[in-house]
């Protein structure tokens, strides 16, 4: 591309060249279409079957467009406007030798003949088929689709259009080279592509961005070892469970040889996922790697099934969302983008949807995103691990990379060990056994108590989630080094208090995980309550305590509440406090017990401090007596909500201790 | 914005309404261009004084917009063409009154006075402002200058063209409501907003993105408490040394009461930032803030002074990059994009740059970034730290925000007193005592041993970093749960060789901070060499070992280097193997020594593996032989690089204890 500055130069020294300076080379030229009405032909032999890849769908998108005034069709427009803005691209059969740069001859073979079969041979095949009909005009129609998406991309790198779209079907991305699946015949935009790196020196490397709903496993076949092509899919595919069934849509199928990282799959979980979580990873992964790659030519396979409205896609994409998908596109290969049609069965989803991709093509500004651009928790977490498996491969990504662990080793026995070594230094604290079998052996060193608990009038038994350890990693290697981690211990605020007030403490930490032979059979929340019970039994109960107080941190509090069910504690029980993260599940005292009054004997004695992101806040109903008096903290972090609640927390003990 | 569905609708039901619809009513607007001959009477009124802000800066920019076509002027291009290309936006003198929305009247009275002032009273002016200059004509052109950026924004947002660029001096972003500095003198773009969000309800929320290479002071004192207008700066911020001096332009700048969140610094540690860094900070930090923000209208700063060849800024941005960033912008705002030229000095540079973003806003595609898009370290850690400050107030961020820490404890300690028990249980390792003031109480612990060592014919002398803990924080809330915490130990690997083979051992650890008092007078590498010759001072020399075996991991081998060069050990020293990561230096032990063998005996003995990405492999010339015998691991990371190196390491050192 020449710089301005010669540009400029060039034209002050030779008037003579001034003409033959087009000051908007690309966007001076129009915006592609191709379409072609007898790409309907292929449809269901049998007409009560109502197929989803239904012969109206380019049809309706045709209309849209039409009907928005961007081509002038007077079928839809009634009189005859002033032209098209979109140039027409004619479509035209494939050629075998064409598609044979993708598919096998058996494949074409196979095809072929479907063109003589009888009724019967095309149900036939039709019921063999891996989600694929037939009728005497499939073929014709496939090589219809497969010929305009190449004349389309001829239109783009030739520079007849400045970008294109394609209406077409049969779609392609599924279609392997030796398979016809999932409605697919011949695979369009791999065929394009070919023929297009074949006959345009220009054209080394292509970017196939797919945002069909659904893995373009046949686009994935074909260039898994080309690293000329790199080939970007975010489909949903929930743990291999979506068409295509298996684990080729997943995270770790990043193509081989020499095109390793030139496969990148973005797996989501599940469906439902809207503008925000497409955005979020075109920001940080599709994007970051375009740039890097840096193509000759961009292909969407623009499947519109996960546009809100598509049953079979099930997700939320809007018009919208596609446009700015579009617009991020248009900054690569100097604004070389085609999109061809795949999936999409919702006809006035796909006709919406492909309208505002034309528009946005054509210049016009991507619509604003009213809704926000915010991921979902699913979505941040599988674009995260893209990010940190793409990033072997592609330097953009080592500065967003999350943290991979190198080497395993058991930091909760770690952390514990040092916490209660502290523990003993500055309250000489010692560990309780535990003399259970069926309590498993890690939790010696995780029950220990204050010297001479048991002599004391009041106990407190505190029962707490692991504290967690947070750092800053140095964010270019993503390394956390000792001295930049933090230990994140509510507990030891309790601690303290207790010991300065004189109490007796017995405290309980719970491991969300224990390492070691046990751990596929650990259960955190059944050892939790098996621990309180256990513990109120051998150490609580005998002893005789004038007063209880029960305290819990984070998910553990199910011990407390457990405990109250099954044991009788409120002759010595005074108070109650918990404290309760984001994601900890609020228990409720009532669960099989005949004692009806416990839920208000609950509610009179605990304050339950819950963190300012838990959902609890968001319903509309207030929560039942049986949940305990719950307040909503201002902190969102447990240790913070712990901390700032604390001095409520004193003062609601000592008049709790004062009534008696 | 009507979503194409009702549109479609409207068209078919009512054929009259047909008309009426422009499918295009955004891009089949012009590009509008603010430019004013007149803006150039602002000049120095000393002639020799050749100042940076010339009255040539807009002209060259104007001149380069009409000899690249956009434009049509018979003064650059001799014959009239079919005209502009571009809408003409007449600028005006802004009235007293918008002025006073940002300005205070003893602002536009000091201007006021500055044309009826004589050259002696100009050139006091001149010399007592912070970096500005007057004649008589100055008043005049900084109120056009303002004026004309009003009449821009209004154009765009009134929809008479689709964006626009105004070429107008003098700039406006270091402009203070009370003072001129900078080279400014009229806030441009905040009296244009200001105005703006006056006369167009359409027009609440307004984007400005200044990524002139300096902070724009004056833009961030205007609204720092206004959560109407979000202001986000790039800037070259240098600890706070560059212009404007001082704190202002940091990250914690980020706006007060309800307008928090709503200022946004970038603070470049330095200059020499390029296309990379931008693009980085804008995927990762502008654009999910910009879309979460969701502005009416988006007005860019638009100072090129960090463009490449500009000596003030000292930056590398090319007009490629300039083009990337507006067109991400126009994804924005349903398009509405103003550009007002700020600073920039490079005659050249700013034309080139001015260029490529007009042409962008006219519909051209950016130019293709053939140099990538990797961001720098610094540029990532700047980066990341406004991430992670900026993510209190923006959800969209939260999900890339790198972790925070909550609470200190001291998990070198932690971790190493587990190591400690864990070697002692394993191999019954013990603490040897660190008898010296001068070495800090810390290093209790830090020092231990295998049993008897003191009896073995060989001892093994390993000297290492604290390990690493990594971790796979959870994506969305930036936590690490200790379960997911891992501990990278190399040394493990060593010990376990070494007490396999009947060796003695004393194993060093290095802690990178030492906790308590001391904090701030410790420092890493003079501790390493002092214990180094301690031990061997106290607990090698002494004791009559036939062989001894050198060894480090990380940083910790300066402590070897030193004790070679300072002791006389290669009586006994049979071996060297030392492993070095990629941030590591590598020592020599030519250092202070008088020794002229050593080098030499020194690169005979040793066997020194480094990390695959450190810059020594950069080097063309071969390192000297003082540094040792250096190999390159195919490894990256320090503990892999030990790991992949051990099989030839004990090769090495048997052959190298069978020559005795």
């Amino acid at each position: 591309m020449p710089n301005e500055g010669e540009d400029a130069r060039l034209v002050t020294s030779e008037g003579h060249q001034r003409k033959r300076i087009n000051p908007l080379p690309i966007s001076s030229l129009k915006t592609g279409l191709c379409y072609d009405v007898r790409m309907r032909y292929h449809a269901t032999v049998d007409a009560e079957d109502m197929h989803p890849e239904d012969p109206r769908r380019i049809y309706e998108i045709y209309k849209a467009l039409c009907q928005a005034g961007l081509v002038d069709d007077p079928e839809f427009t009634g009189v005859k406007r002033k032209g098209d803005l979109m140039h027409r691209i004619d479509a035209r059969e494939v050629s075998k030798e064409e598609a044979m740069l993708v598919h096998t001859p058996a494949h074409w073979d196979f095809l072929d003949k479907t063109q003589e079969a009888d009724l019967e041979e095309l149900q036939m095949l039709t019921m063999e088929g891996d989600s694929v009909y037939f009728n005497a005009l499939s073929f014709f129609c496939s090589r219809l689709s497969c010929g305009g998406a190449i004349e389309t991309c001829k239109a783009v790198m030739s520079g007849q259009v400045k970008n294109a779209i394609a209406v077409i079907r049969p779609p392609g991305h599924h279609a392997e080279p030796d398979q016809a699946m999932g409605f697919c015949l011949f695979n369009n935009v791999c065929v394009a592509t070919k023929v297009l790196q074949r006959d345009f020196p220009s054209c080394k490397k292509v970017m196939i961005l797919d945002w069909c709903g659904s893995l373009g496993n046949g686009t994935q076949t074909a260039f898994y070892d080309d690293p000329s092509v790199l080939y970007m899919s975010i489909h949903r595919y929930q743990g291999g469970n979506f068409y295509p069934v298996g684990p080729a849509g997943n995270l770790d199928y990043c193509g081989t040889g020499a095109a390793i990282g030139m496969n990148v799959n973005v797996p989501w979980e599940n469906g439902g996922m809207g503008d925000g979580d497409y955005m979020f990873a075109f920001q940080q992964l599709i994007m970051p790697i375009a740039l890097e790659f840096n193509p000759d030519l961009v292909i969407v396979s623009a499947g519109f099934d996960a546009a809100a409205g598509d049953a079979l896609g099930g997700c939320y994409v809007t018009p919208g969302g596609y446009a700015h998908m579009t617009h991020m596109l248009m900054s690569l290969a100097g604004g070389k983008v085609v999109v061809c049609l795949e999936g999409g069965y919702n006809l006035q989803s796909i006709s919406n949807s492909a309208l505002a991709v034309a528009k946005v093509l054509m210049g016009e500004p991507p619509e604003r995103m009213h809704q926000g651009n915010v991921a979902s928790k699913s979505a941040v977490r599988v674009v995260h691990q893209c990010i940190s498996y793409q990033s072997r491969f592609w330097r953009s990504l080592r500065s967003c990379a999350p943290i991979h662990a190198t080497q395993l080793d058991f930091p909760e026995d770690v952390i514990r060990s040092y916490q209660s070594s502290q523990l003993s230094k500055k309250h000489r604290m010692f560990p309780l056994a535990i003399l259970r079998d069926e309590l498993s052996p890690s939790f010696e060193n995780e029950v220990i108590a204050t010297p001479e608990y048991y002599e004391k009038d009041t106990i407190v038994l505190l029962v707490h989630d692991p504290p967690l350890v947070t750092a800053q990693p140095d964010p270019h290697t993503n390394r956390i080094a000792l001295h930049t981690a933090f230990l994140v211990d509510a507990g030891s605020m309790i601690v303290d208090w207790a010991v300065e007030k004189g109490f007796g403490l017995i405290d309980i930490n719970i491991p969300l995980e224990i390492t070691g032979d046990d751990e596929n059979v650990y259960n955190a929340t059944l050892s939790t309550e098996a621990l309180c019970l256990y513990i109120w039994d051998n150490y609580i109960e005998p002893n005789d305590f004038k007063n209880v107080i029960l305290m819990s941190i984070g998910q553990a509090q199910s011990g407390l509440t457990h405990l109250l069910v099954h044991r009788d504690c409120r002759e010595r029980v005074r108070a109650i406090a918990e404290f309760l993260g984001e994601n900890n599940p609020i228990k409720a005292v009532s669960s099989n017990i005949i004692d009806e009054y416990l839920p208000e004997w609950y509610y009179n004695h605990s304050l339950i401090f819950v963190s300012s992101e838990h959902d609890v806040w968001e319903r509309t109903r207030k929560t039942k007596r049986k949940f305990g008096d719950l307040r909503r903290s201002a902190e969102a972090e447990l240790v913070d909500v712990v901390r700032s609640a604390m001095g409520q927390v004193k003062e609601y003990m000592d008049e709790a201790l004062a009534e008696e």
